[in-house]
């Protein structure tokens, strides 16, 4: 299958670094717009991005950089947007060439926080863009290690099955092996998802809990995530694919998990507030927490989420940690 | 309910002293098998088990220590047998009061390496108990957490409810919670199986794969347990309960594993038996490879097991690991 179709990725983090890599292996030219004057100078100077993966070298011939989302959008035919859920409506703000005929791909790892919507979701209905022009990319994947070139697994979600193999395809190299699947909502629900229960993970961290209760919730939260999911779309899933567990896996025991990270720090006793000063960044799964709490809320059809609910309580209620944990363990099993 | 039986712990490994120090929580006497008289007196003087979890301090009045093994089996109503696979039939040989009607407990991690039968159907084909009789203790539970009172979650498993909520009650603890299950079989065999992924993800993990793999590993682990599971006793259960994916869990991604710890040596090319003398002890999962493996091809309805094999190949076929793996990894996703 020959694919002359136009590669872009929006945003210039880590993990948007990353897909660009993994691009750089199959395409010979890749749109690639990010906000940063000095980050686009910067890796045409240097080859490499100044602030993430910065040991990925780049042939910047391979790149067409730029700092205008609607030069790139106007280039290209398949647009992957990997820029966080908090800014992405800002940035989305500024695009006006029509994108309704092009392939939306949504690396983020969240919910728009405005509307509470996937951003699929968000992009049919606001872009008019047709469910099967949209397709999700998710993990278990730490940039970093893309960055090391280390064995990593992709599953690209989309209704239009050739869609997500051709985007496999361009994916796909010696180190990054990609499976495709037809739940799309699913799965940005679970890359949504996932956060929260690394954030869970870092307060039971912080507070002291051990390996063994670590299992024990992350059981529990494939289970939660699970019941949460067959609520919002019912269709056939194995819940224990890759793209959910593993991907629940990577980031809830990862160390360098950020959201695990911002949950540790919790437990520890900061405040929500001091917490993200800190980490001079607001964690993906703190809005994510909202959305999936005031959405099951919303539903007609509740479904029990003790795990989601005790750290929705902890971060937005202002409840004491070790308390609600308290009165979480006994949910658990 | 009140429990008048009469409980004893055969074995004095870190999960036997474990158990002990659980039901100290709740019961008056104790009896406590052990083979080593050095061990009895050391207990007996100094208050812990000189081997594991020697900050463990117990009440010697509430423990009926004996190097023989009869004494203890005559006296007690409840055996709990948690002696390594490796040595369970020796230690059993020993063995010459009638205990079929007794209730045995297994939380032997593994299987009898000599006939490849599960502990509990052993007791059943060779001391004629039946099956209403025995009963498995299964984590997630790493005894050195336990030994630190953090908080831990076992699963009872008998077909009889009311002995598995008996043993239940008389090992929680406000650090200890537990559940019960009637699948006794499957809960064995997630037990024994779990120990195998633990080596294939020391393995990798030796042979510099990383966390995204590991996570894609664990992932497929799951389902290859739950095939397995099936095919050997079908009946209806949820793969991602505690004593299955949560057990999987708490061993796969330890670094205190003794099996992943195995594993990972492997990996960094140690042989077999290189390995086994450096760690001074077999890991249990180099048993259950073997066995597994057999089972699945002795059984009609054969499935793929795809890691147990490539465990297998490395383990018992002197097959190069990096190659075994370098195969499986596209047999993953």
């Amino acid at each position: 299958m020959s694919d002359t179709k136009k590669y872009a990725v929006f945003g210039a983090g880590s993990w948007a670094t990353a897909i660009v890599k993994m691009l750089s292996e199959n395409l010979d030219e890749i749109g690639w717009y990010m906000r940063s004057a000095y980050t686009k100078e910067h890796l045409l100077k240097e080859q490499h991005n100044p602030s993430y993966l910065s040991s990925v070298e780049f042939h910047t011939e391979q790149l067409k950089l730029s700092n205008d989302i609607n030069e790139i959008a106007a280039w290209a035919d398949v647009l992957i947007f990997v820029i966080p859920s908090a800014f992405i409506h800002s940035e989305l703000e500024q695009l006006n060439v029509d994108i309704s005929n092009k392939t939306i791909v949504s690396a983020v790892k969240g919910i728009m926080p405005e509307s509470g919507k996937l951003v699929g979701e968000h992009f049919h209905d606001i872009y008019k863009i047709p469910f099967d022009h949209i397709a999700v990319i998710a993990g278990p994947c730490h940039a970093e290690e893309v960055a090391l070139e280390r064995l990593s697994y992709l599953t690209i979600s989309c209704a239009d099955k050739e869609k997500a193999e051709a985007i496999a395809k361009n994916l796909s190299s010696s180190y990054i092996k990609t499976k495709t699947s037809d739940d799309v909502i699913g799965i940005e629900y679970a890359v949504m998802l996932k956060n929260i229960y690394a954030i869970a993970a870092g307060i039971a961290h912080g507070l002291g809990y051990g390996d063994n209760f670590q299992s024990v919730l992350m059981s529990n939260a494939i289970r939660e995530m699970k019941r949460f999911i067959k609520k919002r779309h019912k269709m056939k899933r194995n819940i224990n694919n890759s793209a959910y567990l593993g991907d629940l896996l990577v980031t809830g025991y990862s160390v360098f998990s950020r959201n695990r990270m911002f949950g540790s720090m919790i437990g520890k006793g900061y405040t929500v507030k001091s917490a993200q000063m800190e980490m001079n960044m607001v964690a993906e799964g703190y809005y994510a927490t909202k959305s999936a709490h005031d959405l099951n809320k919303k539903n007609k059809r509740k479904t029990q989420l003790p795990i989601i609910k005790a750290v929705y309580d902890i971060l937005y209620e202002n409840k004491n940690p070790k308390k609600v944990f308290e009165k979480l363990v006994d949910k658990l099993d």
